[in-house]
C-alpha cells in the first residue's frame, strides 16, 4: 500500500481516542471484580471480554473467525488474500483482581491500527489479522501460552488434562464451554501454519516501571524471557514442638527461607553483572491445615518462576538452583520435592521488525526505550514457532497483575501510532 | 507419713503397668483424629479425656471437684486437711492431630502416685491433689496457661473474649459449654490461694529428643522458658508482576525469608554461647486468597514465638528482633505489622524440690539428665504465682505436637517412681 505521511497516520489514531476509551471502559465493566478486574481464562470473565471485542470488530466490518482453542480472529482483508498474513494480537484474559490493560491493550491497539487504515482508505497488501488470544495468564491452569500455542499446534503434551486451580475442571472442559474443540487440539490441529504468517506484532503494557522511571511512553522489546518453573514444589522437614532445640530441628519453613534468600543473592549477583533475569516465589507458605503458633513447620510449599533472556543463562541458573537446593538439603536435613517442571523458550525478536519499529517511532516522534520484556508473552510462542516477531511496551504505573496498574490513553495512542506507522511502511 | 523403702515404692508403681496402659489406650481412643489425637481445648476432645480420667479417679475413691475454669481436682485426703496441699498436675488437652502423651502423661503419673500410696496403706500428711488442667495448648485460643491461670485467678485481661481459632467462639462461651463459670473468672475468683499450695509438681513428656540422644529415661527440669509471641503478624510489601525487576520490588515473602534467616542466625549465635533459647515461625505464609505462580507477594503472614530461660535474655532478644525488623524494613521497603503481643514469664524451679527429685531418682536408681524445659508448661503459671514448683520429663521419641510422639510405658513408670519416691520422703 502507499504510505501516507506520519502526521496523517497520527491523526487517524488520535481520532479514536474517545472510541478506544469507551471500549476500555466497557471491558472494565465486563470484568469488574473489586478490587480490579477478573477475566478468568476460559471462563465467564474472558467470555465477556471476547463478546465486547467481537462486537466492536463487527461494527468495523472485520471478518470474524475462531479456532479449536476458541481464539478470536478479526481480519481486515488485504489485496492478496493468499499472501502470508500479518497478525497483531494479545490476550483477553487477566489474573484474578488484575488490571484492565494487561492483554486487552494489545488487542485494542490492533483494532485501532486497522481502523486507522480503513479511515485513510488504505487496503493492505496482505490480510491483517487482529487476534484476541485465549488463556495467556498461567495462574489459572499453570500452563503458559495456552491460546497462542493452541493456535499454532504446539500445545504441550498433557496440557488439556490440567485442571484450573479454582474450578478443578480440566482445560479440555473449559475449552469446550467456550465453543472450542479440545479433541481437535489433541491431534495437534492448528489454525496457523507458521509459514503463513509474515509477522506477529504485539503491543502490551510494560509490567515493570522502567518506562515510568525513565519518563518515556513506549519501549521496543529486545527479547522475551524464557523460564523454568516449578508450580507445585514443597520441602519435607519434620513437624516438631515449638521448644525443640535448634540442633534437632528439620524446619521446612526455615529451609524455604534459606532457599528464598539464596535465590535473592543469586539474582543480586546477576544484576550486578548486568545479566537480566528474575526469580519469583509466588506461593511461599506453611500448610494452612497443619501450621500453628507452637508448631515447628514440617512441610513448606512454594512455586518458583526463574526467567532469563538467553537459553545459556537459563541453563546456568537451573544448575545453580539445583546446587542451592543440595546445600540446603544437607545443612538442614530436609528434602526438596520439586514436582512437575514447566518451561518456556526464550522469545527472540526479529531484527528487521525491531529496526522497522525504531524507524516508525522516529517518524511518529514518539520517544522510546529498548528493554527486555520483564514478562512472558504470547509473542514468544509465535517466535518459538519460527514466526518473525516484534513487540512494543506502553508505560504503566504500579506494575501489573494487580488492580492498580495504570496506563494513560495518551501513551496507548502513542504506541498504536508507532504500530500503524510500521504497518503502513514495513509490510 | 512413714516412708517405705525405695524397692517397695517401685513395686507399687510397676504393679500399675497394665492399668496405666489401659488408661492411655482409652484416652487415645477418646481423642482419635487420624493422624494422631485431637483433644480440643474446651471442646469435645478435651471433654472426653476429662470424663475418662474422672471415671478412673472415682474408681480409686478420690474426691472429685471442679472450679470456675472447669479444671478437674482429684484429691487423696491427707491427715491434716487444713495443711497446704500438694498438687500433681498437667493438662488434658492437645494440639490438633497431636500425640497421646503430651499433657495426659502427667495427670496419669499423678493418679499412679496416689494409687501407689493407697496400695501401700499410706496416708499423706496433707491432701494430695491430682489436677487435670484445662486449655494448656495455646494453639486453640493463642493464650497460654488458660486453665492453670484460671485456677490461680491470674488469667490476663481480655482472655475470656478471645475466640478459638477454629470455631470463632469466645473462650467464655467454650468454658460455659464445659460447665465452668466465666463470669466468676472475670472477677478474678480463684480456686487456689497460692499460699495454700505447698508445692506443684508436674511430669511431662520431653518435647525434644535430648533424653533420646543421651539414652536416659527421665530428666529433672532446671527451669521453664518465658516467651514473647506475636500470634498474628504480617509484612506489608507490594504485589507485582512476576517479571518486575529486582530494584522495583517490595516482595513481602522475601522480606519474611530474610527475617527467618536473621532469627536463625541470632539463635545459632546464642547456641554457640550456650545461652538456651528458641525461636519459631509456626505460621509463615503468603496469602492463600491472593498468591500465585506469577505474582510477587504483596503481603506475608507469620506467627513468632521466642523463648528463653531468664528475663534479661528475653528482653535482649526482643530488642534484637526489633533491630532486625528495622533493618529489613529499610533494605526492602516493606513494613512489619506485629499485631498483639503475648507474653509468659520465666518459670523458676524451686531449688529444694529440685534437690529432692535428684535424691528420689538416686533412691529409685533412675538415671536422670538436668535440662531446661524446651517448652512452656502450666508449672510456670504456678511458679509465677509464688508456688514452689518442680518438674520431671520423660523420654519421648519424635518430638511433640505431632502424631508420632512416642513414650514407652517403662519410661513413664520410671518417672512415676521418682515422683512417688519424692512424695513419700519430701512432704
Amino acid at each position: 500500500m502507499d504510505a501516507p505521511d506520519a502526521r496523517t497516520i497520527k491523526a487517524a489514531i488520535q481520532a479514536q481516542r474517545a472510541s478506544m476509551q469507551a471500549l476500555f471502559d466497557q471491558l472494565r465493566q465486563d470484568g469488574l471484580d473489586e478490587p480490579g478486574v477478573s477475566r478468568d481464562t476460559y471462563g465467564a470473565g474472558e467470555q465477556r471480554a471476547h463478546a465486547t471485542v467481537t462486537k466492536a470488530a463487527e461494527a468495523l466490518g472485520l471478518e470474524i473467525a475462531h479456532d479449536d482453542a476458541a481464539n478470536l480472529y478479526m481480519t481486515l482483508p488485504g489485496r492478496d488474500r493468499s499472501a502470508p498474513v500479518l497478525v497483531i494480537g494479545s490476550h483477553l484474559d487477566s489474573v484474578p483482581h488484575g488490571g484492565n490493560f494487561d492483554g486487552a491493550a494489545g488487542v485494542l491497539a490492533g483494532l485501532a491500527t486497522v481502523t486507522a487504515l480503513r479511515t485513510l482508505g488504505l487496503t493492505p497488501d496482505r490480510d491483517i489479522v487482529v487476534m484476541g488470544i485465549r488463556a495467556e495468564e498461567s495462574v489459572w491452569f499453570q500452563v503458559s501460552y495456552i491460546g497462542s500455542r493452541g493456535s499454532l499446534g504446539t500445545l504441550p503434551e498433557g496440557a488439556l488434562d490440567v485442571r484450573r486451580v479454582d474450578t478443578g475442571r480440566t482445560l479440555a472442559d473449559h475449552i469446550s464451554d467456550c465453543g472450542g474443540n479440545p479433541e481437535a487440539l489433541r491431534t495437534r490441529a492448528r489454525h496457523f501454519d507458521p509459514s503463513r504468517i509474515r509477522a506477529y506484532l504485539e503491543l502490551h503494557i510494560e509490567q515493570a516501571p522502567s518506562l515510568v522511571e525513565a519518563g518515556v511512553p513506549v519501549a521496543i522489546c529486545t527479547g522475551i524471557p524464557g523460564n523454568f518453573r516449578f508450580p507445585d514444589a514443597w520441602i519435607e522437614g519434620r513437624t516438631d514442638h515449638v521448644g525443640t532445640p535448634r540442633r534437632f530441628r528439620h524446619d521446612a519453613a526455615t529451609a524455604g527461607a534459606e532457599f528464598a534468600i539464596a535465590l535473592d543473592q543469586l539474582w543480586a549477583d546477576y544484576d550486578q553483572r548486568n545479566i537480566p533475569m528474575a526469580c519469583t516465589l509466588g506461593r511461599f507458605h506453611t500448610d494452612p491445615a497443619a501450621h500453628g503458633l507452637t508448631i515447628v513447620p514440617g512441610t513448606f510449599h512454594f512455586s518458583l518462576d526463574v526467567r532469563a533472556y538467553d537459553e545459556a543463562t537459563l541453563a546456568e541458573l537451573e544448575d545453580k538452583v539445583g546446587r542451592i537446593i543440595q546445600g540446603i538439603e544437607q545443612r538442614r536435613a530436609v528434602r526438596f520435592h520439586l514436582g512437575q517442571q514447566a518451561r518456556a523458550a526464550v522469545g527472540m525478536v526479529d531484527p528487521a521488525i525491531k529496526a522497522g519499529l525504531e524507524a516508525a517511532a522516529r517518524a511518529q516522534g514518539v520517544p522510546v526505550l529498548h528493554i527486555g520484556s520483564p514478562a512472558s508473552h504470547d509473542a514468544a510462542a509465535f517466535a518459538a514457532a519460527g514466526v518473525p516477531m516484534g513487540m512494543l511496551f506502553v508505560r504503566n504505573e504500579n506494575g501489573s497483575h494487580n488492580p492498580h496498574e495504570a496506563m494513560t490513553i495518551e501513551d496507548f495512542l502513542d504506541g498504536a501510532s508507532v504500530l500503524a506507522q510500521w504497518l503502513t511502511t514495513a509490510t
